[in-house]
């Protein structure tokens, strides 16, 4: 197997410098870190955002760690090729299943193969859409390995023979899988124990709740002859969490329709 | 105004060194370039992903420029503050809508205020779901204005007096707007003239049948006792075309019944 090099972010990468002891000490995150390998073509742009903010700080302290695999190393011939036309015809290129095969087999080395601990992603628009639920089950594995896509796509055969979980970010098309990969294991990394710190609460809720957040207002309290709305400096408790509420319902209505079906049928469930 | 420095990527950043007559010259891309502001607290976070391969050589070549905009400069007092608490408690803290305005301001210079030539926007997971129809719509404009959030979110009233549009990516909550802001742009600047190859058709073209993709497959013919389908290697045009289109449908009813109800209200109006 080609034993391409891996770059490695976050604590992890400076382990074989620092003493045992360590290992053993007030924060032994080194093995309980959650992992994020991602193959793609573009090491290069990771960790990205990823590096800024709560997630970067988070990948520094060792919660989470990201492992870029170089998908190129792992093409064929002199030139590493890594996809071809696509049989039957048509335009764009397809990612070659023995390419990707050796990409993954370095990548999930030392990786649990229970799917349900570590699972496999192949990011395409074909996939089932990523969402909050998806996120949540994702942090609580022990990390993941993701497969970006470039060009038309990768060859069905190795996500049939690895049982490839094919997620989408959502109804539209991107250049490759990279933001994508972003995208998911931001949403997926926030959620794991110290990450956040107070600023969790509330938005979680309201996405547990269904319905889309209430405005928000802060000083001044007018700005530009606007005014913050009288309930909110009222200073009742009870009249700010109903008119939120209703607030909440209001824009679901309105901007959501699908979602303010799925919270009528939840409430008409918990009245009944 | 606070005269914040805005860093450039892409072809713009050198034109105070070049001749006008080069403005002149073979591709006069400067003035028709399509513009991405970005209003954020991470400036140095792009161009990220958007910095490599096709969107990469995209900015390199001037077909579009990005200009993230530092929230930070624009912030209160000596310690630039650019957010409070919330009216009416709760967790998380809110951008001022007075520090945004600003920023706003600054970002929308020489921009034209007609909507639909220049949309501005915020990132939200409260906003109207990103599609391919948005990307579309956007890449007909002269370009746009992202605001990115971070914190618990944004004071209402600088939403109102811009009448920005908020759009979200999708039902998860990221960390910030800054790789929802990266996913848009590329899948925006993907569609502008001269930015994909012969890459771009089929995948545009299953996205707007409403159909997911059928499966790809591309050499080795046989790999790891898997053949490719002897339909894509028969050399029968329409035998592979009615395969492919049973495929996309059989995915499309398996994975995505919300896209498969859609395609078959369209279908049947098409048929009648």
């Amino acid at each position: 197997m080609n034993d391409a090099p891996s770059r490695s972010h976050g604590r992890v990468s400076v382990t074989a410098s620092r003493r045992p002891s360590e290992l053993m000490g007030e924060r032994p995150v080194l093995k309980d870190a959650w992992h994020a390998r991602v193959v793609t073509l573009f090491p290069d742009v990771f960790p990205g955002v990823l590096g800024a903010s709560l997630t970067g700080r988070a990948l520094q302290e060792g919660v989470w760690q990201l492992h870029p695999v170089d998908l190129r190393p792992f093409g064929e011939g002199r030139h590493r090729n890594v996809d071809d036309t696509p049989a039957g015809g048509g335009a764009g290129m397809v990612l070659r299943a023995d390419v990707v095969d050796r990409a993954l087999r370095h990548a999930m080395r030392g990786a649990p193969m229970d799917r349900a601990a570590w699972p496999i992603v192949y990011l395409s628009p074909r996939g089932k859409p990523f969402d909050q639920a998806t996120a949540r089950r994702w942090s609580a594995a022990r990390g993941l390995t993701m497969l970006c896509g470039r060009f038309e796509g990768v060859d069905q055969r190795v996500l049939d023979e690895w049982e490839i979980e094919e997620v989408s970010l959502g109804d539209f098309v991107l250049t490759g899988g990279e933001i994508a990969a972003q995208a998911m294991i931001d949403a997926t990394v926030r959620l794991l124990p110290g990450v956040l710190g107070n600023e969790a609460s509330t938005e979680e809720e309201s996405f547990a709740r269904g319905l889309l957040e209430a405005p928000h207002y802060t000083r001044p309290a007018t700005w530009n002859r606007r005014d913050i709305p009288a309930v909110l400096t009222s200073g009742h408790h009870g009249r700010v969490a109903a008119w939120r509420h209703s607030e909440a319902e209001r824009l679901t209505r309105e901007r959501r329709p699908d979602l303010w079906a799925a919270y009528l049928a939840n409430k008409g469930d918990d009245d009944a």
